[in-house]
């Protein structure tokens, strides 16, 4: 870490703030610059706080130089994380996973019906939401346990391990008991209560990145949960938020060889909820598969226009399989499976 | 509701859509343009999910009309919402509050200690976080509980109402019973099952907008709460990201014109997480305040260098007392008192 | 267009709205919801300017529904337009291009020589900057017409077709005179009176988006162009400014299907601005290429911590030949050639 | 500037690195952290590229320190710059300067009637768009040097000095010879063709903010004006592109106060363009002033419904007036005159 210290600051009170550095453990290298102090901190800054720093009037800036997480940092530990979901493996050189299925679970055939399709598709797991995020109060909120139940029915009868999102820890006895992999919405990636509570299970978690969150930010979501003690975490990019119109949200795949670089977690992407647009589905999830991702995560519904959530950007299940035929083909070129 | 149809459907399938909607009880009018059919749906459309209708491929554009929230809407209830907090009121051509402390309580000796101090620069309430959202999980905290019961000594001691930060609804009875507004934080303004159990109670809540989230979503979470049967919600700007890089937010204050005219909440400003920056507090308050806030809610801290999170943005209490000086100046000009 | 009328608007005003726009020869449809009067406005209405509309205080809403942009239109032009630059077509089917070369020029060594390199590599075309937009008034702005002659040769010993970028209508004879493809840079995407200016020209316009503007916005600086009367308009994403603090841009490339669908121009993409990062420009290449760019223009420089500007996004000539034989596999993969 | 190398790089290329700078005259401070070397750099380096310095692959991060900025540095120039504008005067502690006008000049009657009616409302200059840039090309582009000239005579029948924008180096004369502010718009803020053409002139430029541009960035195309030797640079704010949708673009004050502890030239605040809505120019005004802006510039028109551009933003005279005296009000509770 880099403290600048503005040039006035009487030299008292540069040697309070080394000090009180030292005190705490930190080696403190200081040169000085024509126009500034500069301090450089040597040792595990990662439990330091930016801001609190920087209310001391005499300091102009503080620049964090080692990357805030640990246990998701690649530097620290250099293999490919491979998540294990029920035999199927997410991660470092493995096959890639394609997720498909509705975006809510509206019914146990419709969700029986439409698992037997993703998997005839070439699809690997189902997804379905059972608690629903809602922007309006007055909007379908999801069928609760009764979802979380008909999706059970429906990886029995496909043997598809399950995937869907879990809202607040009241419900988590219930996701551990009956889901694959627990997923974690955007809109609750900086719900640090929830992301404590899968800490503390051995679940796979989707971790999706929130709306306007940085990827640092991100990463340290899934240092929340690795901290907890659960190292299974699967990173999920699904846009973010800009000024742009055409589109729900701008999907970043430049994350994907970022997350690759910086830590050792798979990384899928979800094209569905990014574009909010089927048509742009296929391209963004080829694009994805050309950029390395390690899976993808796409709504399929067999009547967009009567979905009770969502329709805009589901696929009908046709056109999901040869999503998934031309995806093989483009992971072939750069020697992957799916 | 606006519904843009292709101008190639065929009429059959603009039948359908148009007895689709009238099977739901809604009005249809059907003019033809040139390029487009346009169909004008008249009827309560806020349950409507526009996402689904535009998964019909003839359907080109769904455009909402009418807001899609009810409760919190100035049109339905012109008259403006004055939140009562043990006696102070907030909101309409009330006094404008002012609400003051430190970002985490980190004792009572400390707390009570600011309590005095806020109250004597003129503060109306007393803010503090007890459970405290943070970026990194080894960051700290929060005292949690013990915060809670600091800061309710520090009210016996003051009389100064408490504000305090909800993260999880497990915590909800610990908050009824103690604190006398519930916050919810930028980072849970969309965790839905939150804002359902803040809903179900009676208690003041403050509910801060989302990092990236636009006036109309944080209206909807609004509508959440008062649809819950809670009428006491109070909206609050801490500023949204953006691309620059000099503020840590960017603060919004045209959201207080904007929300005086679209809705019938109050609306308070707290200039010091917008900004991250303890010397722009100073002025955005004035702002607020010139701009029709109904209150201010801002960091105090005694040793800011000290505090044990964020340091940068918080006042000295004689900083906050001359603050509030000058706010009085600036109320008394637009004739609202403080 | 829909005009949305308040409810509470008197009816000789409904009237006299109605008539005014009568009078500009649209036909107008009139409907009345519970909470408002909406209008149909049927004709061109790409010449009404909706912010004039919104000043009258009795409509609450003006929505565009026909594209404000005809020239780019795909619905009234459905051919792809293939841009002719001396033999090499770009867009439609046609083989994908990749241009490649130096941030700037240097001097004429190093042009011909890297020149050389990218053609070796497998590169259509070079590029290279002798008029550079540089934040700093004190950064390199470019050799100027030094650079412009230095690329003539560098031409004339590869054959080549050369891209430089215009930054002011005073040097445009120069540009017709010796460049291939004048670009038009992001920060000058609406500077109007170039656009106007290259609009003049038959020269293939290479135009970038803006760092910040809607892709809509971007196709009426296409229109600017193509209603001056210079069909050759090949349009180039470069990333959007957002908030991710890891990569300098965040590349959208959700722009491809969507510039496909809405217009007949080609589009290309640069992943170095894209991303600032050399160690991105790979994979987001093949993400690109399989997402149904019809082409790239990537930085290569010899020496890249040499390099008088932007090094830290070059690519060597040995990593762009790589990337040029992975893209050549994605590109057959989706049937096209490169 | 803090130069970041990796730990893993050989002694010799950090040795190579160090020498590198020494070279170009700065002096090295190099201290050796646990997991990286950080080097300092002392001397000017406003010239060096932070891009070039990162494409050195043993480098894992290039901090500034200093601001890139010289000129416009308040650290260099402590004192206020005072613009003077036909003896009205701009910034310090001058007083507050209220500019009012319509978004384009429409005819000779029209200026000269609302140039009486913004002097009676108690404005001190008058503005008037004659080349405008326009989104669309089908939009009216301005009467041009017809405009001007109808501006001059405005000031002729008032005594107004006149403000104007110019949209590229071909007018400059016209507008050397006949405007008293040259108006950058946001679009052109980092066209440098023309920042570098006002430069060499000693005209005052009213240079606005662009719409996705960082205050650094903005900061560094005042100081392409200031070294070209022209000292007149006047700031203006008018707001930045965000996700918002209930406003046209997002106002960011606290420029306000950054502006003035960063640099010694006087700001300004454009409230029409910032919010695109007349309803909120009055309550944005009142809140600009209370944080200390040195001056509006503020859109109307006689009959905001017939305007030519940007009626939605235009206030009528009389609402005009009231916005003054309002203003006038706050300006005397902050000790600013108006």
């Amino acid at each position: 870490m880099i403290i600048t210290i503005k040039k006035d600051a009487p030299e008292i009170e540069v040697q309070r703030i080394i000090h009180s550095f030292e005190e705490k453990g930190f080696q403190v290298n200081n040169s000085q610059g024509s126009d500034y102090h500069i301090l450089g901190l040597i040792g595990d800054t990662t439990s330091l706080d930016i801001k609190n720093i920087q209310a001391n009037p005499y300091i102009a800036e503080v620049t964090r130089i080692a990357a805030p997480y640990k246990k998701a940092n690649r530097m620290f530990h250099p293999q490919d994380t491979v998540v294990d979901v029920n035999g199927i493996k997410i991660g470092g050189q493995e096959k890639i996973v394609v997720i498909g299925g509705p975006c809510s679970v509206e019914g146990m055939d419709q969700i029986c019906t439409l698992a037997k399709e993703v998997k005839d598709a070439g699809a690997d797991m189902l997804r379905g939401g059972a608690y629903k995020p809602r922007t309006s109060p007055y909007a379908f909120q999801g069928l609760e346990t009764e979802g979380i139940l008909d999706m059970v029915e429906a990886k029995k009868q496909t043997g598809l391990p399950i995937v869907s999102e879990l809202m607040d820890a009241e419900h988590i006895d219930e996701f551990i008991q009956y889901v694959d992999i627990i997923q974690i919405g955007a809109r609750n990636m900086q719900n640090f209560s929830l992301l404590k509570a899968v800490g503390k299970t051995n679940k796979p978690v989707l971790l999706k990145r929130g709306l306007a969150n940085t990827i640092e930010e991100w990463i340290m979501s899934a240092e929340y949960i690795l901290a907890g003690g659960n190292p299974n975490v699967i990173l999920c990019e699904r846009g973010i938020r800009t000024f742009e119109k055409y589109t729900r949200n701008t999907l970043d795949l430049s994350v994907i060889p970022i997350i690759k670089e910086r830590t050792h977690l798979p990384i899928i992407i979800d094209p569905s909820h990014a574009t909010g647009n089927w048509k742009l589905v296929e391209s963004m999830s080829l694009a994805a598969i050309a950029a390395g991702a390690d899976g993808l995560i796409i709504e399929v519904h067999d009547n967009p226009e009567c979905a009770w959530s969502d329709g805009a950007q589901s696929l009908k299940p046709e056109k999901f399989k040869t999503l998934i035929e031309k995806c093989r083909g483009i992971a072939h070129v750069i020697g992957r499976e799916l």
